[in-house]
């Protein structure tokens, strides 16, 4: 992401989520990038913190540096987040009132829609789970669910590049049009449901999936679940240079 | 356990962890026993609970029955917790003051420095991880281990039938001395680590252990993990019936 926003003339800093790549010990074991996170989300969560608490403060400190730095403009500050990296850009966007637009590039669902459907055992008799303990934040749902959360990013400039189900996708259109800002949110579906003729759009979403039926579900085309910098990045330039 | 305190001549109750056994899924999908624990775990965090909240919601729904009982003397309710059992037991112990006596079928060591030591890597470079989501209490570790909660149930009778780190079980017998209750707290550690003149009894545990590593450090023969019934059932009929 951060290449394809600096070719295009933008300052761009990319940052890792917690105990990924550069951030895990990978250098100490010369080993693969994420084999730690699992464990070290489960300690923050005794400890009583949780691991999109610690994504969203690393993030806030690089945000505090960049603000003070002379070549980043800080009423021109954009958050870009990728699948993961989705979830501290919507915990950032709530906090901090000088991100100015959001790259939502992952598609949109309730997550605790999600975990109520996804009951269908494995072959080896395991229940599918949705994403597991990095994505752990005790109490969450008692008040809200993603796409809640993203809602309330209105009347700031949204766009959703890999679309979702189409009934959250509507929730955030009203949100921006009840601010007054219809004209704030962008939404791409996959190529593959891109067609409002074609695309199922289910009003109701049964017990009992595995995973990749509930990506039928919700218009997810996840083998082509990537950066869609021909979609983001004139979108980006387009709000803060048009 | 049930079993061998019922042949003892005491009433017993045989109670399962949520998500386990009789109380799983097994039945509706002919699987084995455990397959969905981790999942609800994470749920019932992100729904603000936690998976040892619900087993001693559950037990304590059961204690209340077994209250009314007319078979069931409420002056001599006792706790027996093998293993993973033996959480459910300290929450219990801690919030219900009927329970009158417990047997612990566990090692005990500290949760905390548990988590703090073991980091070394697998072959596969995956870091052990210290029991995951079913043991996961969001906060927990701020304000106590587990050894402070067994501790608190001073003075009332516990035998510890599996020993542990001497450092953590000389804290629970402080703890009943200062009680005036000394007599009341029952050690028995593995017979592998029971002779103190041969048991390392490490004052400092490095960093850098793997699962195998640490048990060695607190006293723990892994294979001869189950019921110590000819040390438990004998102990708690003195205890009720002496």
């Amino acid at each position: 992401m951060a290449l394809f926003y600096a070719k295009s003339g933008m300052v761009a800093v990319a940052v890792d989520n917690p105990g990924v790549a550069e951030s895990s010990d990978l250098e100490r074991f010369g080993r693969a990038p994420s084999y730690e996170r699992d464990g070290f989300s489960r300690y923050l969560i005794d400890m009583g913190w949780h691991y999109l608490g610690l994504s969203a403060f690393q993030s806030t400190q690089i945000l505090t540096w960049m603000k003070a730095r002379p070549f980043i403009d800080r009423n021109r500050i954009a958050l870009s987040g990728h699948s993961f990296g989705t979830e501290p850009l919507m915990a950032i966007g709530v906090l901090d009132p000088d991100i100015r637009a959001f790259v939502f590039n992952d598609f949109v669902c309730r997550t605790i829609k999600r975990a109520t459907v996804l009951t269908k055992p494995s072959d080896a008799g395991v229940r599918p789970v949705v994403n597991l303990l990095p994505h752990c934040v005790p109490g969450l749902w008692e008040w809200f669910d993603y796409p809640d959360l993203l809602a309330s990013l209105a009347p700031r400039p949204l766009i959703l590049t890999e679309g979702g189900a189409t009934r959250d996708l509507d929730l955030l259109k009203k949100a921006y049009q009840i601010m007054g800002a219809g004209d704030k949110i962008s939404i791409y579906y996959y190529p593959k449901y891109s067609d409002p003729s074609t695309r199922p759009d289910y009003v109701e979403i049964p017990e009992g999936l595995d995973q990749n039926e509930w990506f039928q579900y919700v218009n997810v085309d996840h083998p082509n679940h990537y950066f869609k910098r021909d979609i983001a990045v004139p979108w980006l330039s387009g709000v803060f240079f048009r």
